[in-house]
Order: structure tokens, then C-alpha cells, then sequence
């Protein structure tokens, strides 16, 4: 049987069986191409249509401004790209935290012209406010701060820096990927504070991969990334993935009606886990900070991340050991490095990341097959240390 | 009932039950993220490389040039921008019929210092060879030429205008997202002829709407359009939409060994379908030329196509009077024009593209209903003539 204990819910979540069910009429007979003049055709138009407002419903938003790519590095690299396109270049700031797919574009751009800055954050992972004065005194012309870190689940203030740089006529721009499902999310709201965009990505709540939306002020020009037959008023084009959108909208829905009662049943166990972390004298990280109800991100002194993560995965436990994205990449967290940590403390970065499926029981073994874990790699380290 | 005949299989098709059969255990228990490094994240990603062999042995490719995207506008956009980003601006040619997902973003680059040529087509649609000499003779540096075309079938000698092309040290890219399926097609032996890059998408082969790729010759220097967490080689960033790559895994297997036979029973109903527009008097587009075997556009003479469309549709039958990404556009196909066909002959432009599915009983039973329709509406016309 393949059911290890799952606590990385900010990589991915299991789809929600009720999304799985109003997805498959549209993996099924009704088939059809959006942009078809015939009866299959409009009926994956109306399902599109469909799902676009239960969207827009969730995040406070109107349907019109709803554009829906392919996933959140899309909505961003779409974001960070397509504004930019429309402008002249100049100067770019986002956060020192943000997600590769915001620096990586954001890089893209330095290399074009752009003058790229990343704002600096404090010890717990928050923007520096006084680097955010400094770098809106220096007119930028596009801002992208996230609202919730996918590694240690903290959250900026970005209603609060979005308001200082309103009246400064630069897009801003939020990744609110993390933030959706776990926190209450009104783009109308953050929208009058002065955000222009937002992005939000389904696999991260309990919808399908292949979906994800930029929510975008009308005001805002951007181009393109996927030009063609003008789908999604022109901003993305390409044959709309019907049954991921129409699974997005039921996730959004469910995620938005769920979220406050999640929130606080996850925190709870979190609190838990939290509690048994310190008794193992873990390090957390940005727990200073308002943070995400379900993410946890420690070190264990001494304990390579990694090799923690490999031994918790034989024990049947899925954690993370920095961003999925790049686990691939061994070196250490761009995010604890912008936050001072040191290279050796950030090696031995682990995350969970609880889920509405998570339980008491699983926070509870969790926390035995750690403790187990940690002090038999101690009792290793401790032989080689004796040996050397 | 759900069930008008579908007749649009060049807009969508539906999605093979092995192959939704084949996604149920990614869109249930196996929901990992690709990149996690724990039991779920290897299991995803053991499923993602797996399809990537498939596609790229349905293809003739490595799988190492096989770059998976959203579909196949993201794969055009990628090709057409991404190789661009890496050169200096110069000359940029693709044929006058192709999709508007490499027209749009070779007019993009067109505002961005590269000179844009359109590469003339005959009366057939095939291209101009004395303008495709004209056109290599001014050194272009990227071409896009696809191998069948979406509304007329009509298929370009791709291998041969990319051994013309070869030695002139452009990169030459091949739309193949009709061909798929429909022919055979290698890109071992498109290569050798000096194709460079090759785009295919699973939801015109009997896969999920949300898959494609991009076959990449590893010569060819591309950015990528989403950048981000290193995904694909560094060429697409995202969390991997797993279902909809192990689907289209499924179907390029099932399609590459079963075109064949497809093709020899679809072209037979073709031949049928053909027989009996011309018994009406239609007009066929691009029927001098080698085409597709499923697809046949035609007009018939003082019959609008939309109104036709709408007809047909209520009949109990999904046909379309365009491209079906523009059929949301009312202006006359791009496509018919290139060809010089007039505009008010292409307003009349209908497309029957067959499948798997099609049958003989569809074929006469669309034929009668067609019959039966054109009656009707030409007896309108007389009758407002009459009135006139
Ligand atoms: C904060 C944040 N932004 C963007 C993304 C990108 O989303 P996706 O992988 O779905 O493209 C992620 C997911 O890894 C994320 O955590
Ligand atoms: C020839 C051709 N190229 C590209 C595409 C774009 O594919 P998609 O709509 O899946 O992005 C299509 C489909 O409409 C097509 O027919």
C-alpha cells in the first residue's frame, strides 16, 4: 500500500475527492473545445465561465479580472514579464523571499535593462521596512512582495506596504500561491490597499495541477507570455484546460468556505507539533513572525536537513527539506540565507506543512519517528565525532 | 442525452478511457509533486520521466529533447520567443497559413526589432517555393513552418523546405499539433532534414487537455517564457501537471501505433464525405494538395458557413466554420485568404475533421442532415432574392 504519512502541503496537496468528481464529466463526454460554435463547445464555455466566478467569488474578485494560466509560475512569470513589457525599463524590486518563479523572471529582466533590487528582510523573514522606504524612494515601476512564504509559511504586512507605495504609480504585484485556503484572501480588499495582481494556484488547495489564475486590475497593460488565438481576453492564449479550471473553481470555493475552521483546527496541531519540536531543542525559523497556520520550518542542531528527510521518508513520513521546486538544488535556502541564517543552520532546514487531512494521530507519530530519527543520526554524529 | 455526432476532432477529441484510466491513480492517491524528495515526489516523478519515453519514442526523439508545457500555444511561444531571446534581432519567417499561436508572438517580436516575413502559400495552401527561396536567400534567422494545417488539412513538405533551409544557419521549427496522430511523424528524420524543433499536444491525439512538448534539438539556445524552479531542463518551470503527462504519455504511445490503421479507415469515410459535398455542389479548400486524412473544408456556393454551423449544431451534429481558437472571430480564416481565396467564399468555410470515433453511419447521417440543411437555407435565399 502506498500511504505514507503526508505533512508537505505547501509542494502540493491530494486532490479533494468533491473536485475529482466535478472534474471527471469533463475528462469524460463532455469534451469539448471552449472556443467550439456547437453544443460541446458551449458547454466547456459555460463550465469555464462557471469556474471563473466561484474564483473571483473566493478571492473577493470580479470574474472579468480573472485570468487563468497553466499554474503559479505562469501567473507570475506572466505577471513579472507582461507588466514589464508594457513599460519602459526601470527600476524592479521584490522580496529577497520571493519564489524562484518571481526572481528568476525578475533576473530575466536585469538582464534587459531592468534595474533589479531585492528588498531585504529581517531576521524572521519580514520586509525591512525601512529597505521598502528606500527602494519606493527610488520610483520603482514594478513590486512584487508575496503574502505567505512557501519555507517558512511568514506572512508580510502586504495591505501595509502596498498602501506606501500606492500614490507612487508602480504595479504591484503578490504572490498569493502559500496564502489561499489558509488565510482570509480579498483581492477587493488588498486591491483598494494599492495591489494590483495576485496569484493563486490550485494544486496548492486541494485542486487539480494545470490550473492557476492571475488576477489582474483592469488598469494594468501587460502583454502576453502566450500569444495566439486571444483566449482570456487576450492575455493567455491556448485550449482552455477545461477539467483543471472547472476543478480550480470547485477548490476555490471549498478552500474560501473552509478556510477559517481549517485554519484553526490546523493551528492547533501545529501548536502540537510545535511543542514536541522544541522538547527535541529544534531552531525554528520566522516564528517570530505572523505566520501560516500549518507550516513548521526547523533545524535539529546538527542534523543534516536532507539526511533527516531521506530517514523521515523510510519511516513513512513526507516532509520537505526547503522549496519542492528546488529540492533538487542542493544549496541552501535563498530564503533563510536573506533572512541571516547561516549556511551550516540552513543545511539543516526541514519543513511540514499540515493539511486539512492531517490528524492529531499523525502529528503525534510524527513527532515519536523524529525524536527516534534525530537520536540515532546524533548517536552517529556522535560516533564519528569520537572516531575523529 | 449528451451526444451530438462530433465531427471537430482538429478542435479537441476526447479523451481515450485508457488514457483517462491511466491518469485516475495521479489524480487520486499518487498526487506528489515531482520535485519532493519522499516516496509521493518519486513516484510522481518516476511517472513524468516514464512519459517522457513515451512521447518521445511515439516521436522518434530522445528523451532528453523532450520538453513538456501546457499545450501547444505555450510550446509555440516558447520556440518562437525563447530561440529569438537568444539572438540578435534579424529576419523571422513562417507561412502565411500557420496558427495564430506562432503568428501573434512572431508579430510580438516584430515590434521588437526583428523584420517578420510571411511566407506566401499557392492556391492549395502549400508554400511558395520561389518565396521560401527568396525568403532563405535574405538569411533569415528563425522559420516556423508547420506540417498540417488545422483548417484545411493541407500539409507543408517540411522536411523538404528545412533541407533548402539547411546550411543557412537558421533554427527551423515545425508546427505539428495536426500532424500528430494523423501521420507518421519522427523527428529523427525531421532533424536529419534540419528541423530543430517540433511541437505536439496531447488533446489533439485522444489526451488531456493541459500536456504538449516542445522536441528540442539540444543545439538550439531557448529561454525560457516561464522561468522559475529549473523544471524541464531549465526551459519550463512548474510544479509538473503529472495526470496530464502521464495521459499524454498514454496517448502518443496509442497514437503512434494506431495511426496507420486510423489513417486508412478514417481516409476511407473521408473519401465517402468528399463524394457526397461534391453531389452538393461544395467547394473544396486545399483538395488539390496532399492533406491530412481526417480533414475536409469546403463552402457550398451562397451558404453562409456560421449560419450553416448553428444549423448543423441544432441538427445534432459539432462541426466549425474556422480555427476553432478564432472561431470567436468573425473575420473571414487567415488561412483561406493567404490561399487568395475571397472573402466571401471563406465566410462560408465549414470543417469536418474526423477521429477514432467517426463512423460510416455518422458519415451518411451528417451527409443527409447536411443535405436537408442546405435545402432549407438556399430556398431562404431564393426567397429573400425573390423578395429582393
Ligand atoms: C509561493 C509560491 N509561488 C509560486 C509557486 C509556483 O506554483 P506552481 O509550481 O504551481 O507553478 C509556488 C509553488 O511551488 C509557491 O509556493
Ligand atoms: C496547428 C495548431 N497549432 C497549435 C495549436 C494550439 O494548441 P493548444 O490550443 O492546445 O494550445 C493548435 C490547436 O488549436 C493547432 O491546431
Amino acid at each position: 500500500m502506498f500511504s505514507p504519512v503526508y505533512l508537505d502541503h505547501n509542494a502540493t496537496t491530494p486532490l479533494d475527492p468533491a473536485v475529482l468528481a466535478a472534474m471527471l464529466p469533463w475528462l469524460e463526454a463532455q469534451f469539448g473545445n471552449p472556443s467550439s460554435r456547437h453544443e460541446y463547445g458551449r458547454a466547456a464555455r459555460r463550465a469555464v465561465d462557471e469556474a471563473r466566478q466561484q474564483v473571483a467569488a473566493a478571492l473577493g474578485a470580479h470574474p472579468t479580472e480573472v485570468v487563468f494560466t497553466s499554474g503559479g509560475s505562469e501567473a507570475n512569470n506572466l505577471f513579472v514579464k507582461g507588466a514589464a513589457a508594457c513599460l519602459k525599463p526601470g527600476l524592479l524590486a521584490v522580496s529577497g523571499v520571493e519564489h524562484p518563479c518571481v526572481i528568476k523572471p525578475a533576473e530575466q529582466l536585469a538582464r534587459q535593462g531592468w534595474q533589479l533590487r531585492k528588498v531585504a528582510v529581517d531576521g524572521e523573514g519580514r520586509v525591512d521596512r525601512a529597505d521598502w522606504r528606500d527602494v519606493l524612494a527610488a520610483q520603482p515601476k514594478l513590486l512584487s512582495v508575496m503574502r505567505a512564504n512557501n519555507e517558512t509559511g511568514v506572512l508580510q504586512d502586504v495591505a501595509a506596504l502596498a498602501s506606501e507605495a500606492k500614490c507612487r504609480g508602480a504595479w504591484f504585484h503578490c504572490d498569493a500561491v502559500q496564502a489561499f485556503g489558509k488565510l482570509p484572501l480579498s483581492f477587493r480588499e488588498l486591491n483598494a490597499a494599492g495591489v494590483h495582481a495576485l496569484t493563486v494556484s490550485a494544486h496548492k488547495i486541494g485542486g487539480p495541477k494545470g490550473a492557476a489564475a492571475l488576477v489582474l486590475d483592469k488598469r494594468v497593460d501587460i502583454a502576453p507570455l502566450i500569444a495566439g488565438g486571444g483566449h482570456e481576453r487576450g492575455l493567455r492564449s491556448g485550449t482552455e484546460n477545461v477539467p483543471a479550471i472547472v476543478g480550480f473553481g470547485i477548490a476555490a470555493e471549498l478552500a474560501a468556505a473552509g478556510q477559517a475552521a481549517a485554519a484553526a483546527r490546523i493551528g492547533g496541531l501545529r501548536g502540537e507539533l510545535e511543542a514536541g519540536l522544541a522538547a527535541l531543542g529544534a531552531r525554528l525559523f520566522g516564528a517570530g513572525a505572523e505566520r501560516l497556520p500549518n507550516t513548521t520550518y526547523f533545524a535539529i542542531p546538527d542534523v543534516d536537513g536532507e539526511t533527516l528527510v531521506g530517514k523521515l521518508d523510510r519511516a513513512g513520513f513526507a516532509v520537505a527539506s526547503g522549496a519542492a521546486c528546488s529540492s533538487a538544488n542542493p544549496e541552501p535556502s535563498h530564503v533563510l540565507s536573506a533572512m541571516g541564517v547561516s549556511a551550516e543552520i540552513a543545511r539543516g532546514a526541514v519543513r511540514v506543512s499540515l493539511g486539512p487531512q492531517s490528524t492529531h494521530a499523525q502529528v503525534k507519530e510524527f513527532l515519536n519517528a523524529l525524536q527516534a530519527t534525530v537520536v540515532g543520526l546524533q548517536r552517529m554524529t556522535s560516533v564519528s565525532v569520537d572516531a575523529a
